[in-house]
C-alpha cells in the first residue's frame, strides 16, 4: 500500500488514477484497474443514461474496490447525468471540460470524492475555493483534449502543488515508474494514466488504435484545433494532416468542424479507422511497446519505484 | 560533490549547466555558475570573433573551474568561430541549432567535452553515433528556440534515456530542487537552467527583462514562430501578440520574418523593452519570484534534494 493523502481519501492501494477516455474507459477496464489497486473511472463521455447506469451496474459486478466516474460538465444534460450515477452509488467523480461550479454544489451535498481536472494554476485554485476534494493537474504532453495554455506537466504541477492545499494528480507523459518518481518529486499524491492504460488488454480499444500506440514514436503526436479552441492531442493520421492544413490555411474554424463532422473518435475507437479517425494519445505513446494486462502494468509500475528511487538516490545524495 | 557521469567527465561539483542564451550567458554569468559549482557557458549567439575571444578570456580571468562555450551550429562562419574558441583553450562546448555532424570532427579532433542539444530521440541517436560525449534533451517547456515536434521534458527525457548510452542531461522546466529530483527520475544525470539563471542578480539581462520573468504566471508564456519553423518560447507582450495576429491570419511567413526583423532580442535584453523586444522565457517562470545570486541558487537547489527525496520515499515507499 502506498500511503498518500490521495489514496487515503480515494481509499485505494496504490494512487494511480485512470483517465477517463471516451469510448476506452468502460465498466471492465474500470474494473481491471480497480482490482489491480489504482482507481478506474467511467469515462462517461456521450454516453446516454441507460448505458451509464448500466456500466455503473457493471462495475460494481465486477469490482468490490471503489471506482469513480468521470465527466465532460459541458454536457447540457449534467445535472440529470450527475444525478443518475450519484443515485447508483457512485463515491468519486472526476470532472472536466466545462465550469467547475456548474457541479460542486450537487457533489458536495451528495458527500463523494470530487475531482476536477484542470490545466493552469488559476483554475486550480478556483477548484480548491469551490470545496472540490482534489485536482489532477493535466500537462500539455497528455492524449486527448488539452488546455489552450500549453502547460507541461513538468511546469504545471510543482507550480500548483505551490497554489493549492489539496492534493494534486499529476497527468500527462507518465506511464512507468520513472514518470511516477518524476511526478511525486514535483509534489503529486498521485499520478493518472490514460494511453498507458489505454494500450492494455483489457482496454475495448479496436486492435488497430493498439497498435497505433504501440508503433507510435516519440514524434508521432500532434495537436489539432488550435484554431477552433479545442487543443487534441493524436496520433498523426490523414485526418490530423487535413485539419492541420486546413488551420494552416486560415479556413474558417466552423468549416473545419464541418469537415471533421461527428463520430472521429468512435470512427478510430470502436471502427479501427485510424486513417480518417481520431486517434487521441499521449506524447508518452513512443514509450509503449508492447500490450500488457492492467495487473501487470499496475506491478511493473509500483515494483519499479524502489529501483528509481536508488537509482536516484546514488547519483543525488 | 554529485557524482554522475555527467559531472566527472565535466569535472564539475554539481551536475548543473547553464544553457546557453544569447545577451544572458556573458562571462560574468558563466563565471559565477562555474564558481558556484555548476557548468557556466558563454552563449556565442551572434558574437563576432573578438568578441568570443574577449569573453572567453574574460571568463578564464573570473573563474579556475571548468566552463564551456554554447555555439548556435546555423553560423555559416562556424568553423573559424569554433576554432578560435578552441585554439583560446575552451574544453567544453555545446552544439544546438544546426546538423551536429558540422562540427563532429572538429570538435573530437580537438579532444573537447561535445554536447549537442537535442528534442526528439531520433537526433539524440544521431549525436551519439556522431560521437558526441552527452547530448542535452530539452523539452517543449523551455525558453527560447525550441524543436519542433513539441516533446515535452517528462515524455523526452525517459525515451531518449531508453535510446543512447552517454549521458542525457535534462532541460526545460527545472528551476528548483523538485525538478532537478523530478529530471534524475527520469534518467537524467545533469540538468540544464536557463530562464533560472537569466533570473539573477550576476545576469546582464536588462532589469524590465528580469522583472518581466518575476511578474510572469503559469500562463504568460506562448510560442511564436510555429508558421515560420522558428518556435520560440517567449513572454507574452505586444510583440508576441502581433506575431500570433499574423500567424493566424494566413501571413506569408517571410512578411512576417521582415516585420519581425532583426535585433528583437536585443531590444529586450539589452535595451530594456519587454514590450516591442522578444522577451524569451521558459514556462516555469512563473515559479521564479525572486531575483537571487547564482551562488544562492545553487545551494538551495543542493540543499533541497535530500528533503525532496525524503518527501517522495515517505509517499512511495
Amino acid at each position: 500500500m502506498i500511503k498518500t493523502r490521495a489514496s487515503e481519501i480515494l481509499n485505494i492501494k496504490y494512487p494511480i488514477l485512470m483517465g477517463g477516455m471516451v469510448w476506452v474507459s468502460n465498466s471492465e477496464l474500470t474494473a481491471a484497474v480497480s482490482n489491480a489497486g489504482g482507481l478506474g473511472v467511467i469515462g462517461v463521455g456521450l454516453m446516454d443514461q441507460d448505458t451509464l447506469v448500466k456500466e455503473i451496474d457493471a462495475a460494481f459486478a465486477k469490482t468490490d474496490k471503489p471506482f469513480g466516474i468521470s465527466f465532460p460538465l459541458a454536457r447540457p444534460d449534467y445535472e440529470m447525468m450527475l444525478s443518475a450515477a450519484l443515485e447508483k452509488g457512485v463515491k468519486v467523480v472526476v470532472t472536466s471540460a466545462g465550469n467547475p461550479a456548474k457541479a460542486a454544489n450537487l457533489l458536495q451535498s451528495a458527500g463523494v470524492v470530487s475531482i476536477h481536472v484542470v490545466a493552469n494554476v488559476k483554475m486550480a485554485q478556483k477548484v480548491q475555493d469551490l470545496g472540490y476534494t482534489m485536482v489532477v493537474a493535466e500537462g500539455y504532453e497528455a492524449g486527448g483534449h488539452n488546455g489552450r495554455d500549453e502547460i507541461t506537466t513538468m511546469a504545471l504541477i510543482p507550480q500548483v502543488v505551490d497554489a493549492v492545499d489539496i492534493p494534486v494528480i499529476a497527468a500527462g507523459g507518465i506511464a512507468d515508474s520513472r514518470g511516477m518518481v518524476a511526478a511525486f518529486a514535483l509534489g503529486a499524491e498521485a499520478i493518472q494514466m490514460g494511453t498507458r492504460f489505454a494500450a492494455t488488454l483489457e482496454s475495448p480499444l479496436h486492435e488497430n488504435f493498439k497498435q497505433a500506440i504501440l508503433n507510435a514514436s516519440d514524434t508521432d503526436t500532434v495537436i489539432t484545433g488550435r484554431k477552433f479552441n479545442d487543443l487534441t492531442r493524436v496520433i498523426k493520421n490523414k485526418l490530423s494532416q487535413e485539419i492541420l492544413e486546413a488551420e494552416s490555411a486560415g479556413t474558417d474554424p466552423n468549416q473545419i468542424l464541418d469537415m471533421i463532422g461527428i463520430g472521429r473518435t468512435y470512427k478510430a475507437s470502436v471502427e479501427g479507422d485510424v486513417v480518417d479517425g481520431s486517434v487521441m494519445s499521449g506524447q508518452i505513446a513512443g514509450m509503449i511497446r508492447e500490450l500488457k494486462s492492467v495487473q501487470h502494468i499496475v506491478n511493473e509500475l509500483v515494483s519499479g519505484l524502489q529501483p528509481v528511487m536508488h537509482t536516484v538516490s546514488q547519483r543525488l545524495l
